[in-house]
């Protein structure tokens, strides 16, 4: 059995995930019991990656509902709604979380007691888990189709099993292609500030025996000239009408694939996309000064300077050549894209 | 007195400079009395920057001649010679490092006595050392009328005071447009591996009271498409007939830049062309794997990762819309401006 990222632990009815705020350096799997500190786990970015999140997300509301005493169904469900509200406000900027959180909401508001209620949050937290790997594997059998028999593919941050259940978005598609038989090798760029490519990335292709090579983000450009890269794969947080949210660094890398004519994919699952939303109703997270300031004990920076640290960028669908999906997938234009596979009209309801 | 980032000490007959590695934590100026320490210094990068490293070049080899105990001149200059031999291999890209060792050798090959020969050494190692002073604010001048009254500048790694004697050359046309009265705010691009421009750029633009905002590398082009940047600035380490070498990243940004429509300009002294070569004809370093591997004690990738870490790009010169120099502003078609200048001549003499 493969080891989950995040996973619900029936018999203590908790979380466990790894803490991925300790690798590469350790690899330990934490409990988690309430939602303060799941909250905490996912602030500090010890849970991290938008599926992930979505089953973060998911399995807070399920941790809520079974540790709540409330015998009232009503003040059961506000206090399972509050911690519903809290989980949201982590990361406002991927989508996922909030839908992993209203999915187990809406669905245990079907139940008529508290028990069944409780029942139904751990069930549905359980469901999102298991459909992200199906997702996960669905979207990178169509992802693999993508590439050619041998190629070099850039990815930025982590897209991967530790961003998902196991298997991976971006990373799905090119594990999907090894295991299709594919001679495929990856240049990971390190991912600043916090490094996601560098620590998780390399750490969990190396486990798996991928070949990847670790680069700083900024020479990915270069490499592009050079003709050392012959498709980009990224995931995303968040999916709008015009434009694709992903960690700071993948509108970079579109840029420089555009400009040297080198593929540009998207690796997400369905519940990634907000078509109702653009570009510009989007909040990009700005993380602490710190993370720019220090590494570690480590002084970088000196005292008083300026810091600007977005999280995410948005990379307009135009320079987008593919979007992989577990439905399939979708090509440019994707405003027919969206309509054919109807999801245009789900965001809509 | 302004101090000097690397300068002669007469007094003691070494070389005293700001060991860079240390910054922005400590600020210590470090003596330096042998070749060997000197070219340790530089591939530790304790001393950087094209320009510093002309003069240290012309400093080293004044060093290796008033400290030799040789009195015949043939054997003298053998032992100078190697020297210089010593110093050009510790950092093979940067041009001006071996512009500054061949000068002083030059200059001191005409002496007819040991005695003169050392006394000619030390004082060409100091005039390079002042010609670059008097190249950088000639540099700035020219440099700052292509400065909007009113303007944000993104500048990589650190082309600043800390890379020349004082002053800068990208840094050097803000510093002259700031003195010339322009309201100048500036992006800093941490610069990784090594994060010069944290360290570097934001701590000698602090110190002298310029706005500077550090910046993830990866968030530049971002910061392009939000209408936050408008220009790009940036030094050289060497200028071939088609392509600019400095830090890499700076063709990721060149790139940027070009997509956004936003003017690129390249400030680099005379002492950086090299115009009889090709791009294809620069081998550019690799550095050690540790600067992605780890930062300080901590560990930032899996051990056995594969990395590939280059110090430098090549930016076409079609993706540069100037280059700022001592003698004045070149704009494209270079291989005219190259010529009505004279640069060509001079690189083929």
């Amino acid at each position: 059995m493969p080891e989950y990222t995040i996973e619900w632990d029936a018999e203590n009815e908790c979380i466990i995930y790894i803490d991925q705020t300790l690798l590469p350096g350790r690899h330990e799997r934490m409990r988690c019991t309430n939602i303060d500190d799941l909250a905490r786990a996912i602030r500090r970015l010890e849970v991290r990656g938008a599926p992930a999140l979505g089953i973060a997300g998911a399995m807070g509301v399920a941790l809520a509902a079974v540790r709540s005493r409330e015998q009232d169904l009503k003040r059961f469900f506000d206090e399972v709604g509050r911690a519903g509200a809290l989980l949201r406000g982590t990361r406002p900027t991927a989508v996922n979380l909030a839908w992993g959180i209203d999915r187990v909401l809406r669905k245990a508001a079907l139940a008529t007691s508290v028990d069944e209620a409780k029942a139904i949050a751990v069930a549905e937290a359980n469901a999102v888990a298991e459909e992200d790997e199906l997702t996960c594997r669905r979207l990178g059998g169509f992802g693999e189709e993508l590439f050619p028999a041998r190629c070099t593919v850039l990815t930025h941050c982590n897209a991967g099993a530790l961003a998902c259940r196991c298997w991976g978005t971006a990373l799905g598609t090119i594990r999907s292609a090894i295991a299709a038989g594919k001679d495929v090798r990856v240049i990971a760029c390190e991912t600043r500030p916090l490094n996601q490519g560098s620590r998780l990335t390399c750490w969990e292709l190396l486990r798996d025996g991928v070949d990847v090579t670790l680069i700083p983000d900024s020479s990915a450009a270069y490499l592009m000239r050079k003709g050392m890269i012959d498709l980009v794969v990224v995931g995303a947080d968040r999916i709008t009408n015009d434009a694709v949210f992903n960690k700071i660094g993948t509108y970079m890398h579109a840029v420089a694939a555009h400009h040297h004519g080198i593929p540009f994919y998207v690796a997400a699952p369905v519940s990634t996309f907000d078509l109702a939303r653009k570009e510009a109703d989007v909040v990009v997270e700005e993380r602490d000064r710190s993370e720019l300031t220090h590494c570690g004990e480590q002084r970088l920076a000196p005292d008083g300077v300026g810091v600007l640290n977005y999280a995410f960028d948005a990379t307009p669908l135009d320079l987008v050549d593919a979007i992989v999906t577990e439905i399939g997938v979708l090509r440019p234009p994707y405003t027919e894209s969206f309509r054919l596979v109807g999801m245009d009209e789900e965001t809509r309801s």
